[in-house]
């Protein structure tokens, strides 16, 4: 646990400057439009602790697999988010002294992450060695509106010296991966060009061939005035730089605007690139910091518009909850088919590849509400473009007829983790894509896209069910051996529930879908069935079959699931009656320990009872919530945010803002420590989904929107936006009452608490 | 598979250069003492393809373990046998062209490892890229009556040429492992010295800071005679050598005669190592190339009195069985308790860490029953050695109170191995540990072990056993869950039948040993309880209630114990029954579905009814037998000898001699395609096991001696010798007769084919 940073509804501040902290701050602070992203580095040198990078989108290297033992089957890489050339440097040099934060006295040190507007501010009065004080102020961001952009906002002002200023702005593309598996760089230098006050390389990722073009341009003011100025040029192997010397006078602010843009061969042709970028470095210096700015700041307030969550009466959990929508917008802006939402996001390299099925298991309910419809379509429409690689993926494996096996860390479609507990043996995630086809659909009643991406998705899936269980002669049920549930402090286990209840709720729900093409777009199915060589009659006997005949592990004494079989022959401790010094289990027990104890990681009983909890009574999800909640150590950042809903809807207050607590303020607290190599982004939208599934009680069912909200004691109310079926609502959940509004002139029915009401367009019900 | 090498009883022969099967063929021929040894690598410089090696015993490097996903309490490295300084080098330029197979053309090419007599001697005629024709043989052996030297005879002959010939024998000790985790070099250099026809160089391996002192001396004749000549010294950083240039006539044969010897700072002092170098090459050299030869072979001659096995009409079957003991007998020689058998030996780099449960489980009966008592007995007392390491290992894994859980790798008695389904799960080895004490006692009689070692070591092991099972409220027994078994292809398992049966044997055995302690020597009781802190009645009492509750999984319908819980959900399919090209699992098959199948690495069931014979009926033994071996891929090299004397057992005998092929070329014919990585020596003296407790039917029960030989119908006979309390015994099988013959003076009594015979002093009986 961390507490040095100052609770603000709208801002992260750091005052004073926590050098030792510096990395969990810069992984904090961190910036980014969907398309680029970096931590907070200083723009002038720093030789202090530091963890330096800077992200684009879908740039990735395919690091050759590390492992103590090759396993048969392992990839052959693990992808690597990509440290991409530095377009923020701007170094000073006063008479011939580097500032550097790590050699100088540092007073009213300030950081802001301002998330309202989109902001990252830093000031400073630094002493240097040399007995030079200078007062520095920089502004930065990547523009949303423009997400090739960045620009900065650099001023300084000696404050006991008149004399030469020198200012060099620069863009290095010597950049290493700290992860990297053998400490090999990823870049090659392509092009390189130095011009007057601007300068661009062009760069290239080994193997993968990315390109990736990074240009600069700068402007010097004194006083607010802009100046002329002579600049010597810099340039030698993937550096480029313009080395300004000006004469200022004690008291005089000089401020360096830097407009900086990343661009990527995945967006444009590589002959094009250094010409496009040059056009787009031009365009955003034309347009000016202030107009980028001004933009920009628009462009947030209505993504906050849509997106914000307010709760009145405690600004810690009002500042966690910001945080999170803050960066989850940063991260993923759902414009582009191809990405998806690693993660760190762009704020570290850890868990090298970007998606994971944290995605269709806790974040597209975050997008589904908050963003165009859209956009969590576009997080479908990935996986189907990866299908192939799937099918290959499974093949690989040695399944076969179209089997697909989803990867559980990707960039291209391709399988690219190197542990086998989680490469081979992962398998439910492959579940969650499908639910996540479900829950989308139940969601916006695009029912459409089964026939236009999703039938294809769920049959590849069910194909690779049907092979992946066998019957077992001594239970007479089919059964799935061998499987990692979410609970990833279990390995190897046989007929994990979670898996074999998803693996046949993915089954029956393929056969709805099949039915429902078949129905409306005949043509379509017929193509569907002819592409992939789908024979309805023969495959989905079989389905029915193991539908029919699963093996589900439960003790019906005690009434609840087994998380998998012979789970009741551990030894049933209770967290909090282990000795706390033992906590966290993945710092203090060794490994074999934690598996065979009956500690939870993650519990994936009640992650199936959450995404399947229309079919269950609550009397069940009450016993096995009562069963494993209490051994559950939390020890993944995935798991408070469905122990929260459940609680809440168990209607268990404490034990759902307790919960809440966990996940809101995660990073911002470095529950965990370890926030200093980037955020837990895709817990984030857990965080979200704590609001407004659980304190909100948000469904969706039957095409309709079920609301039912409970309040902590502790808060004087909260109030969330969501979009639903064309309409935009926002919910107000007060001590005393309930209000929702209808924002949007579309009417909607909604459910709340159980009873019926029709909100015409632009229309309040007060509770 | 690779049949390129001569039939012969006592020698391997490859006739004419197989230059892709090199690597292979440098395992093959390799040579050693118990105190160094080395691959067959050539002496003069050879660009082909060749994976140079030589190893001094006990000398290891702590390599930095390197995993994909680092896991709380993984060791912290993994320590690798060293590839030493090379001492076999001799350059030879003729007419400023060097010597080189790779780039001659090679007639006459003969390589013999003659194992009568212990030496590796190679011939050819190569024809130089400048013309020159010569004919080269050299001979080198490592000797096992000095045990720190290596001589060679290096003759070559120029058959079209007269002139000069340059020769460069010398050291060089710039040598890298091939398996180094990070490429590095593991060692420094910390002297050296070249003079007149000699050369040194004491190297010290980094982190563990051994030393090891290699020097050289040489001399040259001519047509036999001594002849004088001046050298040019080479000294240069890791690398000492003397440039000689002689002028010989066409058809004369020079003659090098290279004495070298390895010194290591675990047997001598530092500060004398480099003195006490010079004087034992000095010495070497005084003796002279064909002293130490005749020396040597006597020595040989006498081992093979003891050790070999003969087998008629079966020239293939005989020459494996010479193959592995020999192999055996040059990697391990009982005289330093210090050392142990790694599972390549001195013929390769791979599985770096010097002991496994290998050396108790497969190799002890072999010394026993070959060598003296006191080999066997130093085996056992390596592992005393390494208790308190045992005790701090368990600890780092939660265990408390003295509870010792040994390595499943090791160099120093620390655990260095990086896989976390070895290192934490494979606990079993501690079982074999103590299996091992009770055989030797069991075979001996030397029952006073107990009390000067043994008993410390299982009262460890017992308090393990105690702690790392509990009583499952599920099924009202004590269980032990995530384990992995002796078969390596299921992981994380509960309640392994193999692992559960032997701990609670081992808490049984320890219970018996410590009755026995008490009652033979009440003072040597009293200190260890003192030392280790043992309350008999508070311990005991823990151990014979588990013992009284152990669960053990099994079916009863089919008569069969499971190799561990749920084993029969899987699907059971016999080997016989895939498709061939499937096969070798480990190759074809991913890792997962490898885990889940039924199919079987080594059989750990029948492992345990191997130990535990006497425990249970025949038909016992048979119905497992039956149900396992149909499922069993003896993918370990460790597998077939015990399918091999169950076989044998059961009066199988064509199973029995199939299981005994397998095992008994396995490197000679490469099955596994892996020897180019060195011999799988440990289960070398399972290929032992096969034909004496198999075909010989050989049990120490009661203090007596069993046999009950069978004869394949392929062979006329077969005859072994033992050593047994203090007699020697030849027992020769015949498909008429059998003779037994006691070639000591020691009277002994047997039970041959269950009746009992008294063999007086120097008597054969004949049946």
């Amino acid at each position: 646990m961390k507490q040095y940073l100052k609770a603000d509804p709208w801002s992260i501040i750091e005052e004073g400057f926590h050098r030792a902290y510096n990395e969990n701050s810069e992984s904090i602070f961190s910036i980014g439009n969907g398309r680029m992203g970096q931590r907070a580095n200083f723009e002038e040198k720093f030789t202090g602790k530091t963890l330096q990078g800077s992200y684009v989108a879908g740039v990735y290297y395919p690091d050759k697999t590390r492992v103590g033992w090759w396993k048969n089957g392992y990839p052959e890489y693990f992808a690597k988010v990509l440290n991409a050339p530095n377009w923020i440097g701007i170094d000073i040099t006063i008479n011939g002294k580097a500032l550097d934060l790590n050699q100088c006295e540092v007073e009213d040190f300030r950081r802001e992450l301002n998330m309202k507007e989109g902001y990252l501010e830093r000031s400073f009065i630094a002493k240097m060695k040399n007995g030079v004080k200078v007062k520095v102020n920089s502004k930065r961001f990547c523009s949303i509106v423009e997400d090739e952009v960045g620009a900065i906002r650099y001023s300084i002002t000696p404050l006991n010296y008149s004399g030469v200023i020198d200012i060099t702005p620069y863009i290095d593309a010597d950049i290493v991966n700290k992860d990297s598996n053998y400490d090999e760089k990823f870049w090659n230098e392509i092009d390189r060009e130095v011009r007057r006050r601007q300068g661009y390389i062009v760069a290239e990722t080994k193997k993968t061939a990315f390109q990736v073009a990074t240009g600069m341009k700068f402007s010097i003011t004194v006083e607010e005035e802009d100046i002329d100025f002579d600049s010597k040029k810099i340039n030698k192997e993937k550096y480029v730089g313009n080395k300004v010397s000006i004469g200022v006078s004690e008291g005089s602010e000089l401020v360096v605007y830097k407009y900086a843009a990343y661009l990527s061969s995945e967006n444009h042709s590589k002959k094009e690139l250094l010409g496009n970028c040059k056009s787009v470095v031009k365009n955003a210096f034309k347009k000016g910091f202030n107009t980028l700015l001004s933009e920009h700041k628009n462009a947030w307030a209505a993504k906050w518009e849509e997106s914000d969550i307010i709760i009145e009466g405690d600004v810690s959990a009002q500042q966690g909850i910001r945080f999170n929508i803050f960066h989850l917008n940063q991260t993923y802006t759902g414009e582009d088919e191809r990405l998806n939402i690693g993660p760190k996001g762009f704020t570290g390299e850890k868990y090298g590849g970007s998606t994971y099925w944290d995605t269709e298991a806790y974040c597209l309910p975050f997008y589904l509400s908050t963003a165009d419809q859209r956009v969590a379509r576009n997080l479908l429409v990935y996986r189907h473009r990866h299908l192939e690689k799937a099918i290959e993926n499974a093949g690989k494996l040695g399944f076969v007829k179209g089997a697909a096996l989803y990867p559980m860390v990707t960039m291209n479609g391709e399988e690219c983790h190197n542990e086998w507990e989680i490469t081979f043996e992962e398998i439910h995630r492959n579940g969650a894509i499908a639910y996540a086809i479900y829950d989308y659909i139940n969601y916006t009643g695009d029912v459409n896209y089964l026939a236009e991406y999703g039938l294809e998705v769920l049959i590849g899936i069910a194909r690779f069910w049907k092979q992946r269980v066998h019957m077992s002669a001594a239970k007479g049920k089919y059964v799935m051996l061998g499987v990692t549930g979410p609970n990833e402090y279990e390995n190897n286990v046989n007929n994990n529930w979670y898996t074999n209840y998803i693996a046949t709720w993915c089954m029956k729900y393929t056969l709805e879908s099949i039915a429902h093409v078949k129905q409306t777009s005949p043509q379509r199915y017929a193509e569907i069935c002819s592409k992939i060589n789908f024979i309805e009659i023969r495959e989905s006997d079989d389905w029915k079959e193991i539908i029919d005949n699963m093996y589900y592990p439960e003790d019906k004494e005690k009434g609840i699931f087994l998380q998998q079989d012979n789970f009741l022959d551990k030894e049933i401790i209770k967290v909090k009656d282990l000795d706390p010094t033992h906590l966290p289990l993945n710092q203090k027990w060794s490994w074999d320990r934690i598996l065979r104890s009956c500690f939870i990681k993650q519990a994936d009983v009640l992650q199936g009872l959450y995404f399947f909890e229309d079919q269950f009574d609550v009397d069940t999800i009450r016993r096995n919530f009562e069963f494993y909640e209490p051994i559950t150590v939390h020890e993944s950042s995935l798991s408070p945010c469905v122990h929260s809903i459940q609680a809440a809807l168990l209607g268990m207050e404490e034990k759902a803002y307790e919960m809440y607590l966990r996940t809101a303020r995660l990073d911002l607290d470095d529950y965990n420590n370890d926030t200093e190599d980037g955020l837990h982004i895709t817990s984030m939208a857990g965080t979200w989904m704590a609001i407004v599934k659980g304190f909100g009680g948000m469904r969706v069912k039957d095409d309709k929107l079920h609301l039912n909200p409970f309040i902590p004691k502790k808060w004087k109310g909260f109030a969330f936006k969501i979009r639903f079926r064309g309409a935009l609502l926002q919910i107000k959940v007060g001590q005393e009452k309930t209000e929702i509004l209808n924002l949007s002139d579309t009417p909607v029915s909604i459910i709340l608490n159980g009873k019926d009401y029709a909100l015409n367009a632009v229309e309040n019900l007060v509770l």
